[in-house]
Protein backbone atom coordinates (compact mmCIF):
# COMPACT_ATOMS: atom_id res chain seq x y z
CA UNK A 1 0.00 0.00 0.00
CA UNK A 2 1.17 3.59 -1.06
CA UNK A 3 2.10 5.56 2.33
CA UNK A 4 -0.71 8.13 1.51
CA UNK A 5 -3.44 6.05 1.33
CA UNK A 6 -1.80 4.07 4.71
CA UNK A 7 -1.86 7.09 6.29
CA UNK A 8 -5.34 7.95 4.98
CA UNK A 9 -6.67 4.95 6.14
CA UNK A 10 -4.95 4.97 9.23
CA UNK A 11 -6.52 8.71 10.12
CA UNK A 12 -9.72 7.63 8.91
CA UNK A 13 -10.65 4.54 10.27
CA UNK A 14 -10.28 5.96 13.79
CA UNK A 15 -12.92 8.43 12.51
CA UNK A 16 -15.26 5.78 11.27
CA UNK A 17 -15.00 3.43 14.73
CA UNK A 18 -15.41 6.56 16.36
CA UNK A 19 -18.47 7.03 14.50
CA UNK A 20 -19.79 3.46 14.83
CA UNK A 21 -19.18 3.22 17.99
CA UNK A 22 -21.13 6.74 18.79
CA UNK A 23 -24.02 5.33 17.17
CA UNK A 24 -24.11 2.43 19.25
CA UNK A 25 -23.75 4.60 22.27
CA UNK A 26 -27.47 5.53 21.57
CA UNK A 27 -28.49 2.50 21.51
CA UNK A 28 -27.44 1.52 25.29
CA UNK A 29 -31.15 1.18 26.34
CA UNK A 30 -31.65 -1.90 24.23
CA UNK A 31 -31.84 -5.11 26.06
CA UNK A 32 -28.01 -6.04 27.24
CA UNK A 33 -28.12 -9.13 25.20
CA UNK A 34 -29.10 -7.55 21.99
CA UNK A 35 -26.66 -4.89 22.43
CA UNK A 36 -23.42 -6.70 23.46
CA UNK A 37 -24.10 -8.99 20.31
CA UNK A 38 -24.59 -5.86 17.84
CA UNK A 39 -21.24 -4.42 19.71
CA UNK A 40 -19.15 -7.91 19.42
CA UNK A 41 -19.37 -7.92 15.30
CA UNK A 42 -19.39 -4.06 15.24
CA UNK A 43 -15.79 -3.83 17.31
CA UNK A 44 -14.79 -7.17 15.77
CA UNK A 45 -12.82 -4.85 13.61
CA UNK A 46 -12.33 -5.15 9.68
CA UNK A 47 -10.40 -3.37 7.07
CA UNK A 48 -13.91 -0.53 7.07
CA UNK A 49 -12.98 -0.56 3.62
CA UNK A 50 -16.64 0.77 2.30
CA UNK A 51 -16.86 3.86 4.44
CA UNK A 52 -13.57 4.44 4.02
CA UNK A 53 -14.24 4.38 -0.03
CA UNK A 54 -17.17 6.74 0.64
CA UNK A 55 -14.66 9.78 2.26
CA UNK A 56 -12.18 8.68 -0.62
CA UNK A 57 -14.49 9.90 -2.67
CA UNK A 58 -15.02 13.00 -1.01
CA UNK A 59 -11.70 13.92 -0.96
CA UNK A 60 -10.94 13.00 -4.57
CA UNK A 61 -14.01 15.25 -5.78
CA UNK A 62 -12.73 18.02 -2.87
CA UNK A 63 -16.12 17.90 -0.90
CA UNK A 64 -16.35 17.99 2.53
CA UNK A 65 -19.51 17.49 4.82
CA UNK A 66 -20.04 16.86 8.22
CA UNK A 67 -22.37 13.87 7.69
CA UNK A 68 -20.51 11.71 5.12
CA UNK A 69 -18.98 9.73 8.09
CA UNK A 70 -22.01 8.64 9.76
CA UNK A 71 -23.69 8.01 6.58
CA UNK A 72 -20.61 5.86 5.83
CA UNK A 73 -20.69 3.91 8.70
CA UNK A 74 -24.33 3.17 8.00
CA UNK A 75 -23.29 0.95 4.82
CA UNK A 76 -20.37 -0.82 7.65
CA UNK A 77 -23.57 -2.05 9.64
CA UNK A 78 -25.53 -3.07 6.27
CA UNK A 79 -22.16 -4.62 5.57
CA UNK A 80 -21.46 -6.45 9.01
CA UNK A 81 -24.94 -7.21 9.62
CA UNK A 82 -24.94 -9.15 6.40
CA UNK A 83 -21.41 -10.94 7.30
CA UNK A 84 -22.80 -12.28 11.01
CA UNK A 85 -26.37 -13.54 8.46
CA UNK A 86 -23.82 -15.08 6.16
CA UNK A 87 -22.20 -17.09 8.49
CA UNK A 88 -25.03 -18.53 10.35
CA UNK A 89 -25.32 -22.63 10.54
CA UNK A 90 -27.76 -22.58 7.49
CA UNK A 91 -26.08 -20.60 5.26
CA UNK A 92 -22.20 -20.56 5.61
CA UNK A 93 -22.05 -21.90 8.46
CA UNK A 94 -18.44 -20.42 9.29
CA UNK A 95 -17.04 -20.29 12.93
CA UNK A 96 -14.50 -17.48 12.23
CA UNK A 97 -14.68 -14.05 11.34
CA UNK A 98 -11.91 -11.48 11.27
CA UNK A 99 -9.51 -13.46 13.62
CA UNK A 100 -12.40 -14.17 16.36
CA UNK A 101 -15.42 -16.25 16.78
CA UNK A 102 -18.15 -15.87 14.69
CA UNK A 103 -21.47 -13.69 16.18
CA UNK A 104 -23.87 -16.52 16.49
CA UNK A 105 -20.61 -18.82 18.13
CA UNK A 106 -20.44 -16.44 20.88
CA UNK A 107 -24.08 -15.08 21.20
CA UNK A 108 -26.42 -17.73 20.08
CA UNK A 109 -28.17 -18.24 16.78
CA UNK A 110 -31.03 -16.19 18.11
CA UNK A 111 -29.62 -13.78 19.25
CA UNK A 112 -27.36 -13.33 15.88
CA UNK A 113 -29.97 -13.41 13.62
CA UNK A 114 -31.82 -10.47 15.69
CA UNK A 115 -28.47 -8.47 16.15
CA UNK A 116 -27.91 -8.52 12.03
CA UNK A 117 -31.86 -7.66 11.55
CA UNK A 118 -31.52 -4.80 14.75
CA UNK A 119 -28.08 -3.87 12.57
CA UNK A 120 -30.06 -3.28 9.13
CA UNK A 121 -32.81 -0.91 10.56
CA UNK A 122 -30.34 1.53 12.35
CA UNK A 123 -28.88 1.76 9.41
CA UNK A 124 -31.60 3.13 7.62
CA UNK A 125 -32.29 5.14 11.16
CA UNK A 126 -28.65 6.32 10.98
CA UNK A 127 -29.95 7.75 7.57
CA UNK A 128 -32.94 9.00 8.38
CA UNK A 129 -31.63 11.14 10.78
CA UNK A 130 -28.53 13.05 9.35
CA UNK A 131 -28.43 16.26 10.87
CA UNK A 132 -26.77 18.37 8.32
CA UNK A 133 -27.86 16.89 4.92
CA UNK A 134 -31.15 18.01 3.04
CA UNK A 135 -34.25 15.37 3.04
CA UNK A 136 -33.72 14.77 -0.76
CA UNK A 137 -30.18 13.70 0.09
CA UNK A 138 -31.30 11.90 2.69
CA UNK A 139 -34.29 10.12 0.74
CA UNK A 140 -31.35 9.62 -2.30
CA UNK A 141 -28.86 7.90 0.35
CA UNK A 142 -32.02 5.79 1.48
CA UNK A 143 -32.50 4.57 -2.15
CA UNK A 144 -29.04 4.02 -3.06
CA UNK A 145 -28.52 1.61 -0.15
CA UNK A 146 -31.76 -0.24 -0.18
CA UNK A 147 -31.27 -0.93 -4.11
CA UNK A 148 -27.60 -1.94 -3.30
CA UNK A 149 -28.47 -4.48 0.39
CA UNK A 150 -31.72 -6.07 -0.67
CA UNK A 151 -32.98 -8.59 -3.20
CA UNK A 152 -31.56 -6.78 -6.13
CA UNK A 153 -28.12 -6.60 -4.55
CA UNK A 154 -26.64 -8.06 -1.91
CA UNK A 155 -29.30 -10.34 -0.71
CA UNK A 156 -29.48 -11.57 -4.17
CA UNK A 157 -25.83 -12.22 -4.44
CA UNK A 158 -26.12 -14.31 -1.33
CA UNK A 159 -28.61 -16.19 -2.27
CA UNK A 160 -27.55 -16.91 -5.72
CA UNK A 161 -23.95 -17.86 -3.82
CA UNK A 162 -25.63 -20.13 -2.15
CA UNK A 163 -27.76 -22.03 -5.03
CA UNK A 164 -24.37 -21.90 -7.37
CA UNK A 165 -22.06 -24.22 -4.20
CA UNK A 166 -21.52 -27.58 -5.40
CA UNK A 167 -22.28 -26.45 -9.07
CA UNK A 168 -19.89 -25.69 -12.04
CA UNK A 169 -20.70 -22.04 -12.79
CA UNK A 170 -19.49 -19.90 -16.04
CA UNK A 171 -17.48 -17.12 -15.42
CA UNK A 172 -20.64 -15.02 -16.43
CA UNK A 173 -22.71 -16.87 -13.30
CA UNK A 174 -19.53 -16.33 -10.86
CA UNK A 175 -19.78 -12.57 -12.23
CA UNK A 176 -23.32 -11.95 -12.02
CA UNK A 177 -22.89 -13.64 -7.96
CA UNK A 178 -20.44 -11.36 -7.02
CA UNK A 179 -21.61 -8.09 -8.91
CA UNK A 180 -24.59 -8.66 -5.96
CA UNK A 181 -23.03 -9.95 -3.58
CA UNK A 182 -20.16 -7.66 -3.34
CA UNK A 183 -20.00 -5.31 -5.92
CA UNK A 184 -23.79 -3.57 -5.43
CA UNK A 185 -22.36 -2.38 -1.47
CA UNK A 186 -18.79 -1.25 -2.94
CA UNK A 187 -20.77 0.82 -5.47
CA UNK A 188 -23.00 2.19 -3.17
CA UNK A 189 -20.48 3.69 -1.18
CA UNK A 190 -18.57 5.47 -4.43
CA UNK A 191 -22.53 7.08 -4.99
CA UNK A 192 -22.80 8.06 -1.30
CA UNK A 193 -19.43 10.21 -2.03
CA UNK A 194 -20.80 10.92 -5.64
CA UNK A 195 -24.12 11.92 -4.05
CA UNK A 196 -22.87 14.52 -0.98
CA UNK A 197 -20.91 16.09 -3.89
CA UNK A 198 -24.05 16.64 -6.20
CA UNK A 199 -22.00 14.99 -9.15
CA UNK A 200 -23.64 14.72 -12.18
CA UNK A 201 -23.68 13.59 -16.17
CA UNK A 202 -20.42 12.18 -17.46
CA UNK A 203 -18.61 12.24 -14.53
CA UNK A 204 -21.10 10.42 -12.37
CA UNK A 205 -21.41 7.60 -15.09
CA UNK A 206 -17.44 7.61 -15.15
CA UNK A 207 -17.41 7.37 -11.03
CA UNK A 208 -19.70 4.50 -11.41
CA UNK A 209 -18.03 2.79 -13.93
CA UNK A 210 -14.56 2.96 -11.50
CA UNK A 211 -17.10 1.52 -8.93
CA UNK A 212 -18.26 -1.46 -11.14
CA UNK A 213 -14.59 -2.45 -11.82
CA UNK A 214 -13.08 -2.11 -8.57
CA UNK A 215 -16.12 -4.44 -7.10
CA UNK A 216 -14.87 -7.44 -9.40
CA UNK A 217 -11.92 -6.70 -8.62
CA UNK A 218 -11.91 -6.66 -4.86
CA UNK A 219 -13.76 -10.47 -5.33
CA UNK A 220 -11.14 -11.54 -7.77
CA UNK A 221 -8.49 -10.69 -5.19
CA UNK A 222 -10.82 -12.17 -2.89
CA UNK A 223 -10.90 -15.37 -4.12
CA UNK A 224 -7.10 -15.39 -5.23
CA UNK A 225 -6.12 -14.80 -1.59
CA UNK A 226 -7.89 -17.82 -0.61
CA UNK A 227 -5.92 -19.95 -2.53
CA UNK A 228 -2.81 -17.56 -1.58
CA UNK A 229 -2.63 -17.04 2.07
CA UNK A 230 -2.93 -18.16 5.48
CA UNK A 231 -5.85 -18.53 7.84
CA UNK A 232 -3.75 -15.91 10.15
CA UNK A 233 -3.12 -13.40 7.21
CA UNK A 234 -7.11 -13.59 6.26
CA UNK A 235 -8.80 -13.86 9.72
CA UNK A 236 -11.14 -16.62 8.24
CA UNK A 237 -10.19 -19.52 7.77
CA UNK A 238 -7.67 -19.66 4.16
CA UNK A 239 -9.18 -22.61 2.05
CA UNK A 240 -13.21 -22.33 2.96
CA UNK A 241 -14.02 -21.60 -0.76
CA UNK A 242 -12.59 -25.35 -2.29
CA UNK A 243 -13.93 -26.73 0.88
CA UNK A 244 -17.52 -25.31 0.83
CA UNK A 245 -17.73 -26.24 -3.08
CA UNK A 246 -18.15 -22.92 -4.10
CA UNK A 247 -16.35 -21.68 -7.93
CA UNK A 248 -13.97 -18.82 -7.91
CA UNK A 249 -12.01 -16.76 -10.06
CA UNK A 250 -8.97 -19.16 -9.86
CA UNK A 251 -10.89 -22.60 -10.01
CA UNK A 252 -12.66 -21.27 -13.69
CA UNK A 253 -9.51 -19.28 -15.36
CA UNK A 254 -6.50 -20.59 -13.51
CA UNK A 255 -4.53 -18.33 -10.86
CA UNK A 256 -2.92 -17.00 -13.65
CA UNK A 257 -5.76 -16.38 -15.95
CA UNK A 258 -7.38 -15.18 -12.72
CA UNK A 259 -4.48 -12.12 -12.38
CA UNK A 260 -4.80 -11.30 -15.60
CA UNK A 261 -8.62 -10.58 -15.49
CA UNK A 262 -8.06 -8.55 -12.07
CA UNK A 263 -5.38 -6.44 -13.79
CA UNK A 264 -7.47 -5.75 -16.88
CA UNK A 265 -10.20 -4.50 -14.18
CA UNK A 266 -7.81 -2.19 -12.29
CA UNK A 267 -7.46 -0.79 -15.78
CA UNK A 268 -10.72 -0.27 -16.62
CA UNK A 269 -10.99 1.23 -13.05
CA UNK A 270 -8.19 3.53 -13.44
CA UNK A 271 -9.10 4.76 -16.82
CA UNK A 272 -12.39 5.51 -15.40
CA UNK A 273 -11.32 8.16 -13.21
CA UNK A 274 -9.34 10.57 -15.50
CA UNK A 275 -11.46 13.23 -14.75
CA UNK A 276 -9.98 13.70 -11.08
CA UNK A 277 -8.30 16.42 -10.95
CA UNK A 278 -6.83 15.54 -7.71
CA UNK A 279 -3.54 14.64 -8.51
CA UNK A 280 -3.06 12.12 -5.92
CA UNK A 281 -6.23 10.49 -6.33
CA UNK A 282 -7.30 7.97 -3.11
CA UNK A 283 -9.88 6.25 -5.43
CA UNK A 284 -6.92 5.37 -7.77
CA UNK A 285 -4.19 4.37 -4.75
CA UNK A 286 -7.45 2.40 -3.56
CA UNK A 287 -7.87 0.88 -6.78
CA UNK A 288 -4.40 -0.29 -6.50
CA UNK A 289 -4.37 -1.51 -2.88
CA UNK A 290 -7.40 -3.63 -4.04
CA UNK A 291 -5.53 -5.87 -6.12
CA UNK A 292 -1.76 -5.54 -3.99
CA UNK A 293 -3.53 -6.15 -1.11
CA UNK A 294 -2.29 -9.71 0.90
CA UNK A 295 -4.90 -10.06 3.44
CA UNK B 1 -67.31 -7.02 14.17
CA UNK B 2 -69.94 -3.57 12.92
CA UNK B 3 -71.22 -3.63 10.23
CA UNK B 4 -69.48 -0.78 8.85
CA UNK B 5 -65.88 -1.49 10.05
CA UNK B 6 -66.33 -5.17 8.31
CA UNK B 7 -67.10 -2.86 5.00
CA UNK B 8 -64.54 -0.91 5.43
CA UNK B 9 -61.80 -3.74 6.44
CA UNK B 10 -63.24 -5.64 2.77
CA UNK B 11 -62.94 -2.91 0.83
CA UNK B 12 -59.74 -1.89 1.94
CA UNK B 13 -57.61 -5.37 2.35
CA UNK B 14 -57.99 -5.65 -1.16
CA UNK B 15 -56.50 -2.28 -1.96
CA UNK B 16 -53.44 -3.36 0.56
CA UNK B 17 -52.94 -6.75 -0.97
CA UNK B 18 -53.18 -5.53 -4.59
CA UNK B 19 -50.35 -2.56 -3.34
CA UNK B 20 -48.31 -5.60 -1.58
CA UNK B 21 -48.81 -7.23 -5.42
CA UNK B 22 -47.94 -4.40 -6.98
CA UNK B 23 -44.35 -4.17 -5.12
CA UNK B 24 -44.07 -7.61 -5.24
CA UNK B 25 -44.25 -7.46 -8.95
CA UNK B 26 -40.98 -4.63 -9.38
CA UNK B 27 -39.23 -7.99 -7.98
CA UNK B 28 -39.54 -10.06 -10.92
CA UNK B 29 -35.92 -10.35 -11.72
CA UNK B 30 -34.63 -11.17 -8.39
CA UNK B 31 -33.75 -14.82 -8.02
CA UNK B 32 -36.23 -16.96 -7.84
CA UNK B 33 -35.89 -18.94 -4.86
CA UNK B 34 -35.86 -15.72 -3.46
CA UNK B 35 -38.76 -14.22 -4.94
CA UNK B 36 -41.37 -17.26 -4.39
CA UNK B 37 -40.21 -17.22 -0.54
CA UNK B 38 -41.08 -13.81 0.01
CA UNK B 39 -44.04 -14.01 -2.28
CA UNK B 40 -45.02 -17.20 0.03
CA UNK B 41 -45.36 -15.35 3.31
CA UNK B 42 -46.83 -11.78 1.58
CA UNK B 43 -49.53 -13.92 0.20
CA UNK B 44 -50.25 -16.28 2.73
CA UNK B 45 -52.79 -13.12 3.75
CA UNK B 46 -52.83 -12.17 7.07
CA UNK B 47 -55.72 -9.49 8.21
CA UNK B 48 -53.75 -6.95 7.24
CA UNK B 49 -54.76 -5.19 10.55
CA UNK B 50 -51.38 -2.45 10.57
CA UNK B 51 -52.09 -1.06 6.71
CA UNK B 52 -56.03 -0.82 7.77
CA UNK B 53 -55.10 1.31 10.87
CA UNK B 54 -52.76 3.02 8.79
CA UNK B 55 -56.21 3.80 6.74
CA UNK B 56 -58.30 4.14 9.21
CA UNK B 57 -56.66 7.00 11.02
CA UNK B 58 -56.55 8.66 7.67
CA UNK B 59 -60.24 8.34 7.13
CA UNK B 60 -60.93 9.64 10.64
CA UNK B 61 -58.53 12.33 9.91
CA UNK B 62 -60.78 12.99 6.83
CA UNK B 63 -57.30 13.09 4.82
CA UNK B 64 -57.15 10.89 1.48
CA UNK B 65 -53.31 10.49 0.19
CA UNK B 66 -52.06 8.87 -2.81
CA UNK B 67 -49.43 7.43 -1.23
CA UNK B 68 -51.14 6.16 2.00
CA UNK B 69 -51.79 2.84 0.31
CA UNK B 70 -47.93 2.30 -0.29
CA UNK B 71 -46.56 3.31 3.11
CA UNK B 72 -49.30 0.82 4.80
CA UNK B 73 -47.75 -1.70 2.77
CA UNK B 74 -44.49 -1.08 3.66
CA UNK B 75 -45.44 -1.85 7.11
CA UNK B 76 -47.16 -5.27 6.57
CA UNK B 77 -43.58 -6.00 4.58
CA UNK B 78 -41.96 -5.62 8.43
CA UNK B 79 -44.30 -6.62 10.37
CA UNK B 80 -44.15 -10.11 7.78
CA UNK B 81 -40.39 -10.35 8.06
CA UNK B 82 -40.31 -10.19 11.76
CA UNK B 83 -43.16 -13.40 11.65
CA UNK B 84 -40.61 -15.22 9.05
CA UNK B 85 -37.86 -14.93 11.70
CA UNK B 86 -39.55 -15.28 15.02
CA UNK B 87 -40.24 -18.60 13.37
CA UNK B 88 -37.20 -19.81 12.74
CA UNK B 89 -36.07 -22.81 13.89
CA UNK B 90 -33.32 -21.32 16.80
CA UNK B 91 -36.52 -18.36 17.73
CA UNK B 92 -40.16 -19.57 18.20
CA UNK B 93 -39.82 -22.54 16.19
CA UNK B 94 -42.91 -22.87 15.17
CA UNK B 95 -44.56 -24.81 11.90
CA UNK B 96 -47.61 -23.15 11.41
CA UNK B 97 -48.50 -19.84 10.54
CA UNK B 98 -51.92 -18.20 9.61
CA UNK B 99 -53.32 -22.03 8.42
CA UNK B 100 -50.36 -22.71 6.19
CA UNK B 101 -46.42 -24.33 6.92
CA UNK B 102 -44.18 -21.69 8.16
CA UNK B 103 -41.40 -19.93 5.54
CA UNK B 104 -38.88 -22.33 6.41
CA UNK B 105 -41.13 -25.20 6.94
CA UNK B 106 -41.58 -24.77 3.05
CA UNK B 107 -38.20 -22.33 1.52
CA UNK B 108 -35.51 -24.00 3.92
CA UNK B 109 -33.93 -22.21 6.45
CA UNK B 110 -31.73 -19.94 4.46
CA UNK B 111 -34.45 -18.60 2.44
CA UNK B 112 -36.37 -17.86 5.34
CA UNK B 113 -33.77 -15.63 7.03
CA UNK B 114 -32.69 -13.77 3.49
CA UNK B 115 -36.42 -13.31 2.48
CA UNK B 116 -36.94 -11.87 5.74
CA UNK B 117 -33.75 -9.63 5.39
CA UNK B 118 -35.20 -8.64 1.88
CA UNK B 119 -38.25 -7.56 2.82
CA UNK B 120 -37.21 -5.44 5.69
CA UNK B 121 -34.75 -3.80 3.04
CA UNK B 122 -37.76 -3.86 1.01
CA UNK B 123 -39.89 -1.71 3.50
CA UNK B 124 -37.50 1.58 3.27
CA UNK B 125 -37.09 1.03 -0.32
CA UNK B 126 -41.09 1.67 -0.56
CA UNK B 127 -40.96 4.56 1.77
CA UNK B 128 -37.76 5.83 -0.20
CA UNK B 129 -39.49 5.74 -3.84
CA UNK B 130 -42.88 6.98 -2.58
CA UNK B 131 -43.67 9.38 -5.66
CA UNK B 132 -46.35 12.15 -4.03
CA UNK B 133 -44.81 12.42 -0.68
CA UNK B 134 -42.14 15.30 -0.02
CA UNK B 135 -38.85 14.22 0.73
CA UNK B 136 -39.14 15.75 4.61
CA UNK B 137 -42.78 13.36 5.50
CA UNK B 138 -40.57 10.47 3.52
CA UNK B 139 -37.47 10.95 5.68
CA UNK B 140 -40.29 10.89 8.72
CA UNK B 141 -42.06 7.88 7.73
CA UNK B 142 -38.53 6.22 7.61
CA UNK B 143 -37.42 7.56 11.11
CA UNK B 144 -40.54 6.53 12.42
CA UNK B 145 -40.56 2.72 10.82
CA UNK B 146 -36.83 2.20 12.07
CA UNK B 147 -37.41 2.98 15.66
CA UNK B 148 -40.49 0.91 16.00
CA UNK B 149 -39.10 -1.90 14.17
CA UNK B 150 -35.38 -1.74 15.37
CA UNK B 151 -33.33 -2.42 18.84
CA UNK B 152 -35.94 0.55 20.48
CA UNK B 153 -38.61 -1.42 19.15
CA UNK B 154 -40.03 -4.73 17.90
CA UNK B 155 -36.84 -6.36 17.46
CA UNK B 156 -36.28 -5.79 21.74
CA UNK B 157 -39.67 -7.07 21.86
CA UNK B 158 -38.83 -10.30 20.26
CA UNK B 159 -35.06 -10.15 22.05
CA UNK B 160 -37.07 -9.80 26.03
CA UNK B 161 -39.88 -12.38 24.80
CA UNK B 162 -37.12 -14.95 24.12
CA UNK B 163 -35.57 -13.75 27.49
CA UNK B 164 -38.13 -14.15 29.45
CA UNK B 165 -39.65 -17.64 28.35
CA UNK B 166 -39.38 -19.90 31.00
CA UNK B 167 -39.21 -17.08 33.95
CA UNK B 168 -41.92 -15.94 36.00
CA UNK B 169 -42.59 -12.07 35.17
CA UNK B 170 -44.19 -9.32 36.60
CA UNK B 171 -46.92 -7.55 34.35
CA UNK B 172 -44.89 -4.67 34.14
CA UNK B 173 -42.09 -6.68 32.65
CA UNK B 174 -44.67 -8.28 30.34
CA UNK B 175 -46.13 -5.00 29.69
CA UNK B 176 -42.70 -4.04 28.07
CA UNK B 177 -41.99 -7.16 25.89
CA UNK B 178 -45.24 -6.10 24.35
CA UNK B 179 -44.96 -2.67 24.45
CA UNK B 180 -42.05 -3.75 22.30
CA UNK B 181 -42.72 -6.39 20.22
CA UNK B 182 -46.41 -5.63 18.81
CA UNK B 183 -47.16 -1.63 20.58
CA UNK B 184 -44.47 -0.16 18.56
CA UNK B 185 -45.08 -1.04 15.03
CA UNK B 186 -49.10 -0.41 16.01
CA UNK B 187 -48.53 3.04 17.08
CA UNK B 188 -46.14 3.36 13.96
CA UNK B 189 -49.12 2.85 11.88
CA UNK B 190 -51.19 5.66 13.81
CA UNK B 191 -48.39 7.59 13.43
CA UNK B 192 -47.95 7.06 9.92
CA UNK B 193 -51.28 8.46 9.50
CA UNK B 194 -50.85 11.20 11.83
CA UNK B 195 -47.76 12.00 9.59
CA UNK B 196 -49.43 12.18 6.08
CA UNK B 197 -52.39 14.18 7.98
CA UNK B 198 -49.85 16.84 9.22
CA UNK B 199 -51.43 16.07 12.85
CA UNK B 200 -49.86 18.41 15.61
CA UNK B 201 -50.24 19.30 19.04
CA UNK B 202 -52.43 17.74 21.59
CA UNK B 203 -54.14 16.34 18.80
CA UNK B 204 -51.25 14.18 17.80
CA UNK B 205 -50.85 13.34 22.23
CA UNK B 206 -54.25 11.99 21.89
CA UNK B 207 -54.09 9.84 18.91
CA UNK B 208 -50.39 8.89 20.20
CA UNK B 209 -52.14 7.97 23.45
CA UNK B 210 -54.99 6.12 21.74
CA UNK B 211 -52.10 3.80 19.64
CA UNK B 212 -49.87 2.95 23.06
CA UNK B 213 -53.60 1.63 24.58
CA UNK B 214 -54.79 -0.45 22.12
CA UNK B 215 -51.30 -2.01 21.20
CA UNK B 216 -51.44 -3.01 24.66
CA UNK B 217 -55.51 -4.31 24.16
CA UNK B 218 -54.20 -6.15 21.03
CA UNK B 219 -51.81 -7.88 23.14
CA UNK B 220 -53.99 -8.88 25.63
CA UNK B 221 -56.88 -9.96 23.12
CA UNK B 222 -54.42 -12.41 21.82
CA UNK B 223 -53.09 -14.00 25.26
CA UNK B 224 -57.19 -14.59 26.12
CA UNK B 225 -57.22 -16.25 22.63
CA UNK B 226 -54.42 -18.68 23.12
CA UNK B 227 -56.30 -19.79 25.95
CA UNK B 228 -59.96 -19.85 24.87
CA UNK B 229 -59.70 -19.92 20.87
CA UNK B 230 -58.91 -23.25 18.59
CA UNK B 231 -55.86 -23.71 16.47
CA UNK B 232 -58.20 -23.90 13.36
CA UNK B 233 -59.71 -20.38 14.75
CA UNK B 234 -56.38 -19.04 15.13
CA UNK B 235 -54.31 -20.31 12.13
CA UNK B 236 -51.51 -21.25 14.46
CA UNK B 237 -50.93 -23.55 17.12
CA UNK B 238 -53.52 -22.72 20.16
CA UNK B 239 -52.19 -22.97 23.52
CA UNK B 240 -48.45 -22.62 21.98
CA UNK B 241 -47.79 -20.00 24.41
CA UNK B 242 -48.06 -22.22 27.69
CA UNK B 243 -46.34 -24.98 25.51
CA UNK B 244 -43.47 -22.83 24.87
CA UNK B 245 -43.14 -21.37 28.22
CA UNK B 246 -44.21 -18.00 28.08
CA UNK B 247 -45.61 -15.62 30.66
CA UNK B 248 -49.02 -14.43 29.18
CA UNK B 249 -51.98 -12.54 30.91
CA UNK B 250 -54.34 -14.52 31.46
CA UNK B 251 -51.72 -16.55 33.80
CA UNK B 252 -50.71 -13.18 35.63
CA UNK B 253 -54.04 -12.10 36.46
CA UNK B 254 -56.47 -15.24 35.43
CA UNK B 255 -58.55 -14.75 32.60
CA UNK B 256 -61.45 -12.64 34.22
CA UNK B 257 -58.51 -10.45 35.35
CA UNK B 258 -56.83 -10.16 31.69
CA UNK B 259 -60.86 -9.05 30.57
CA UNK B 260 -60.39 -6.35 33.20
CA UNK B 261 -57.11 -5.13 31.98
CA UNK B 262 -58.34 -4.97 28.51
CA UNK B 263 -61.69 -3.42 29.18
CA UNK B 264 -59.18 -0.60 30.75
CA UNK B 265 -57.16 0.34 27.51
CA UNK B 266 -59.97 -0.10 25.52
CA UNK B 267 -62.07 2.52 27.63
CA UNK B 268 -58.94 5.13 27.81
CA UNK B 269 -58.32 4.10 23.81
CA UNK B 270 -61.78 5.50 22.93
CA UNK B 271 -61.42 8.51 25.42
CA UNK B 272 -58.31 9.48 23.63
CA UNK B 273 -60.15 10.16 20.55
CA UNK B 274 -62.40 12.79 21.89
CA UNK B 275 -61.34 14.93 19.35
CA UNK B 276 -61.78 13.23 16.54
CA UNK B 277 -65.17 14.78 14.32
CA UNK B 278 -65.85 11.87 12.29
CA UNK B 279 -68.94 10.29 13.95
CA UNK B 280 -68.33 7.12 12.91
CA UNK B 281 -64.69 7.05 13.56
CA UNK B 282 -62.88 3.94 11.92
CA UNK B 283 -60.75 4.25 14.97
CA UNK B 284 -63.13 3.88 17.29
CA UNK B 285 -64.38 0.70 15.64
CA UNK B 286 -61.13 -0.65 15.33
CA UNK B 287 -60.58 -0.48 19.07
CA UNK B 288 -64.01 -2.11 19.64
CA UNK B 289 -62.75 -4.92 16.94
CA UNK B 290 -59.23 -5.49 18.88
CA UNK B 291 -61.41 -6.29 21.80
CA UNK B 292 -63.41 -8.61 20.67
CA UNK B 293 -62.34 -10.47 17.85
CA UNK B 294 -62.18 -13.94 17.89
CA UNK B 295 -59.25 -14.74 16.29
Amino acid sequence: MGNELKQFMNEHVEVVNHALKNILDQEQDIPKNLYDAMQYSIEAGGKRVRPLLVLATLKDLNIHHEDAVMAAAAIELIHTYSLIHDDLPSMDNDDLRRGKPTNHIVHGEAMAILAGDAMQTLAFDVLANLPNTAAKDQVSLIQLLAKASGANGMVAGQVLDIEGEGKSLTVEQLQTIHVNKTGALLSCCIEFGATFANLQGEHRTAIEKYANHIGIAFQIQDDILDVTATTEQLGKNAGSDESSDKTTYPMLLGLEGAKKQLAWHHEQAIQALAFIENEKSYLKQFADYIVQRSF
